[in-house]
């Protein structure tokens, strides 16, 4: 069958032909049908993170999937449904704490392999096979845009542990900050807009698709040339949630200038290492005089996918049609790997 | 009566006559026990932090005091009660919402004022007049160590802040590092080594009496000469929790890499401005990749008040015998403001 992956020789995606996988008892076959591409895809193409199973020469790509079940096995599933894959498998050499309470997206790194970017491979191919604990059931109506469950889980997840870190006093947020025009920062504003005055800070040119699906969903775009991070309180107002998908690791930092009293960041950003200065006195007394907190999310476990789930389900259609620019085929998949793509694009493998 | 502040003309700590004060309805006389002196005061008394109230020549010193009810005028508080006080009031214009849902901790610092510290009278004088909702009840029992509860309850606090932080998720710590083995750093190592395997770490020289007390509490002494924070992952062991109580700006950084996977870091100390490099990529990625948090903490609330007093009564005896080593009468205060005390000193107005 047809895959997208890269090889250990280097290079960029390629199309790979595969043996099309046999399910075992308990395990499902699911038939792919779109598959989302994110800066994680791109940093495994560039080989600055992840790599193929322990002994492969390959690793199939694609860590946001939506498939239509096939074969159920002995599962409970039945054929037709539609799923939605986690990302994070049990390490080779077995299960452990965080699998087996159902918190993957908690185990250390050398706890478990991530398909599709670390050590097991994806989703981008005609088929696949999972055991079903890690298969999400998709209502049908969401199938067409099932691949952004998992994106939405890393946002839900991210959400979740900011939420808790406020959890012991009164925390109303009535603001918020996406550092990011890229495609999960877009997605995370259409989550937060409901509830939030929301701010997403980026650093592009109008006109622009992702400044304009902002102004849509009611936001307001800050240009991070005109308005850095740590000026946007007295330009706006202080933000009592900050959510970082830049990677950009000063903002890690200057995060805590945006925040107003009490409130906290989320980062979820994985830079490289850099050294640079900073006025950490200034960083340390923010913290504690404001009780402002920072909180590092990585992953999403099945609790929050079943959220995004629900989240997909009640974001409007017209986001859909404006936030997905490209939903390429098997044939032409590089339109997907466009790593200057303002906005989100996935392979479709298939229909329903 | 006798009472101990600074004047406005600068100078340290002396002894001032200033007019007994006189309950209202609706507040309680109390005679002051016992007042501790913190890194705080030292700071007050540097002209540091804080000042006199609005128009006033002086400032009352002490926030961590005990006392005994003389005239409960309307309140339900009954002479003989003994009583702690808390330390944050309402601002000269008057209530919000932060006092109206008994969180004054969580009031950004122009929306109160602090007594002994900022903006009004503290506990180091004869007597005092408190409002009844802002004096927490303390066992007879506990009337001798009662002026620890202030210092306690912070501690409280930030526990309680780091412990919400993980309540997303499965969380079962076994290992703390405190970051400070002054007064409230040994109070803290005292509260968690019932829970945890607790590390303490200072830069004194043994023979010590604070690394006697973290030895006979059972936790161990780390000297950050030899074994600096971003090394006792390593030489010790990743730690769940680290609870930061030196103001030393660049453990809010480093800490990160003394935790554990999901571990948290409450950062307690208040730093000046200070400039230096730092791997701030490290830094944020290790956040992310790893769900660790970084939580500020300042003061308490009315329910840390009443968990300190619970923690106070759990203490044994002997950790007191060991932990106050100068208990100083008025007549010689100044014993009581030593700023290189490696423990802890009270002042004592009277006895019950």
């Amino acid at each position: 069958m047809r895959a997208i992956g890269i090889e250990t020789g280097g290079g960029g995606p390629r199309l790979l032909d595969v043996p099309r996988p046999d399910p075992k008892p308990g395990e499902v076959l699911v038939r792919t049908l779109r598959v989302g591409v994110d800066g994680t895809d791109h940093e495994v193409v560039a080989g600055a993170h992840g790599g193929p199973p322990p002994g492969a020469e390959h690793l199939v790509l694609g860590h946001e999937a939506v498939g239509v079940v096939v074969d159920p096995t002995t599962t409970d599933f039945e054929a037709g449904d539609i799923v939605a894959p986690t990302v994070r498998r049990p390490p080779p050499d077995g299960t452990n704490e965080y699998f087996e309470r159902a918190e993957p997206d908690m185990a250390p790194p050398d706890a478990c392999v991530e398909c599709g970017i670390d050590g097991a491979h994806g989703f981008m191919s005609e088929y696949f096979t999972s055991p079903a604990p890690y298969l999400i059931p998709v209502p049908e109506a969401c199938a067409e845009w099932g691949f952004l469950v998992e994106p939405i889980s890393v946002s839900e997840k991210a959400l979740d542990l900011a939420r808790a870190s406020r959890s012991s006093f009164t925390w109303s947020p009535e603001t918020a900050l996406v550092l990011g025009n890229g495609p999960l920062g877009l997605v995370t504003v259409a989550m937060l807009v409901p509830d939030l005055d929301v701010y997403c800070l980026g650093r592009r040119d109008r006109p622009d698709p992702s400044i304009d699906l902002i102004e849509a969903l009611g936001a307001t775009y800050v240009d991070a040339r005109e308005t850095p991070v740590d000026a946007v309180a007295s330009v706006h107002e202080p933000m009592d949630l900050v959510y970082e998908a830049t990677g950009y690791a000063k903002h890690a930092i200057e995060c805590v200038d945006a925040l107003a009293p009490n409130g906290v960041a989320a980062l979820l950003g994985v830079p490289q290492s850099w050294e640079f200065s900073v006025d950490g006195g200034h960083f340390h007394r923010e913290l504690v005089m404001t009780n402002k907190a920072l909180v590092g999310s990585v992953n999403a476990g099945p609790s929050h996918f079943h959220a995004a789930v629900d989240r997909l389900a009640s974001l409007p259609d017209w986001f859909f049609d404006d936030y997905v620019t490209e939903v390429a085929p098997v044939e032409s998949f590089e339109a997907a790997f466009d790593p200057d793509a303002a906005m989100k694009i996935a392979v479709e493998f298939g229909t329903r």
